[in-house]
């Protein structure tokens, strides 16, 4: 880390998370930060990002690295229905990072705490070998949405987008992100110029995919409002098969995706982009993940319009996917512990 | 991590950590644990512990370092006098770890837990090289013990064990533990048989000063204790002398740590190690960390007789040693990020 000091740092990172939560009663710089006491329950979640494991540096810049970690994060409360209301951030920098390199991990995730309106208010620096960003997130909760509330004859219900992650990550190892190159962040050396005659409504499509895939966004907003309408719900972030079966695990039931439905309620970015790959839209929806669509259970007459159907709850196990008369059980998805 | 999938470890951990405090609504297994709210506000501090940076496995076993990290963390509530309620542990696990490795080290992170009736409530598992713990300690606090409020003309305590940590380092490091060899944990290789002509009570000592720093206690009672009677707190992770200087740094006081009285407060079995190692008693008190004593502050008057007086706190700037009439600033200490 340059030889920067532990307490330069702590003043870095005082000074970029600065912030004016009115929950917060004492921030950064004490044994611990002091958070006004409240009513309402408390959900907390920590999530780790990890370099090699959940990022590498070859398509992503250290600001959308800082950036999407901390989303990461607060999609666990997304997912609760809870109202974000402190993170902490816990790094582990490598001796080689660089003051600038710290300067734009943590601007990352100082964009990404405005975005959620979800202060930084403490944290610990420590040294290590690799990059690791653990994000803890405590947020206001006061009817939480909890996994194990699926009913059998419920809808499943998808917020947000799916698959656009995946395709987007697709795109960059084949060199590509839709943008022009004076647009081009770095690192710009892995991106090629490689249009293939593509239109320019296409390039447009990828760059949407790309950018969901570097800056995703937690469904706060929607989250809260399920707690009165849905009756269970989790956050995609290994991809609709896996999260969908941990679903129905917890709530003890069967989860059918219907795979017209699904087809219908794909992103045109998406269907795009994957015709130009070449590859399946259906795919990507189905195991992609790192983008925190949200997943809900809920009767048909409580469904929001933003929610979009994709399947039902029956009796049973596991995660079936429905097509012209017949069902077929989902397996696969994402293990960080396994791959 | 052995073929583990992610699943089987929270299973696994949901198992280990299992509890049932009153202030839990929803444990391991969702999106986010669920707290009860409550009136007194909140403090909330993440502390990570890294292998190779804040620990090696070559003096103490997992079960130790699971159990550190925890007290290490749930030190931060102390120094704040405040009760702890929950836990978040966040591991980063190398695919070499074994099942039985996890089983060591979370069955530390266990006992730590019950010893300072600290639950753990959630946290998160991610693959990486380096073994990390990074535990984020939740604690309800209604009148938190701040670095900031020392005075000029107060006290300086010392409440818990000082020098013993480092002096149960060096031991470890000479192949000593003052245990016989039946007594030996694993990993008994790097200890042999040295006694030296050494009495049973030098020996007593050596291993009181290894079990210090195996297996520290944050100071949670005497923690909250002091938020009536001190005007300032800070626990010494760091040393003495380099907590001592943060405190003072934070209040914008000078600390004076008088050496006589400094001696007087010494531990017998301190005082007895280091002469048997010919190393100086007061120098491992004075900048041996890891041991999480408490530093404050406060008027004579109010000092509870389990807070030993070691100085004082004049106008000024830094931290001064005095002894024989004569001052001298104190400098060094510990610092995980420049060593």
């Amino acid at each position: 880390m340059a030889g920067l000091t532990e307490r330069q740092l702590v003043l870095l990172l005082r000074e970029r998370f600065r912030t004016t939560s009115g929950a917060l009663e004492l921030g950064i710089g004490d044994d611990a930060a002091i958070l006004a006491g409240q009513d309402a329950a408390w959900a907390c979640s920590v999530d780790a990002s990890v370099q090699g494991v959940h990022f590498d540096l070859t398509y992503l810049s250290l600001e959308d690295v800082g950036y999407r970690a901390f989303q990461a994060a607060v999609s666990d409360l997304a997912a609760m229905g809870a109202e974000p209301v402190a993170a902490l951030s816990a790094l582990i920098l490598p001796r080689a990072l660089s003051r600038d390199d710290i300067d734009h991990l943590t601007r990352g995730q100082a964009q990404a705490s405005v975005d959620t309106q979800c202060p930084i208010v403490g944290g610990n620096i420590a040294r290590g070998h690799e990059l690791s960003i653990t994000t803890t997130v405590l947020g206001s909760c006061d009817r939480p949405l909890r996994r194990d509330g699926a009913r059998a004859g419920e809808q499943l219900w998808v917020i947000g987008p799916l698959g656009l992650a995946a395709a987007g990550l697709s795109c960059l190892r084949l060199g590509l992100d839709g943008k022009s190159p004076a647009e081009r962040p770095v690192p710009a050396r892995t991106i090629s110029e490689r249009r293939d005659g593509w239109s320019s409504r296409q390039m447009a499509s990828i760059a949407q995919c790309v950018s969901a895939w570097r800056r995703p966004r937690a469904q706060l907003i929607r989250g809260r409002a399920l707690r009165q309408l849905a009756s269970a719900g989790i956050d995609v972030s290994d991809g609709l098969a896996a999260d969908a079966r941990q679903l129905a695990l917890a709530s003890g039931v069967r989860i059918v995706i219907e795979e017209a439905r699904l087809r219908a309620a794909l992103e045109p970015c998406l269907v795009s982009t994957s015709r130009a790959l070449r590859r399946s839209a259906l795919h990507f929806a189905l195991y992609g993940g790192e983008e925190y669509a949200l997943l809900a259970t809920g009767r048909s007459a409580d469904r929001p319009v933003w929610a979009t159907p994709i399947g039902y709850v029956t009796r049973g196990a596991g995660v079936m996917l429905a097509a012209r008369g017949q069902r077929r059980p989902l397996r696969g998805g994402f293990d960080h512990m396994v791959t």
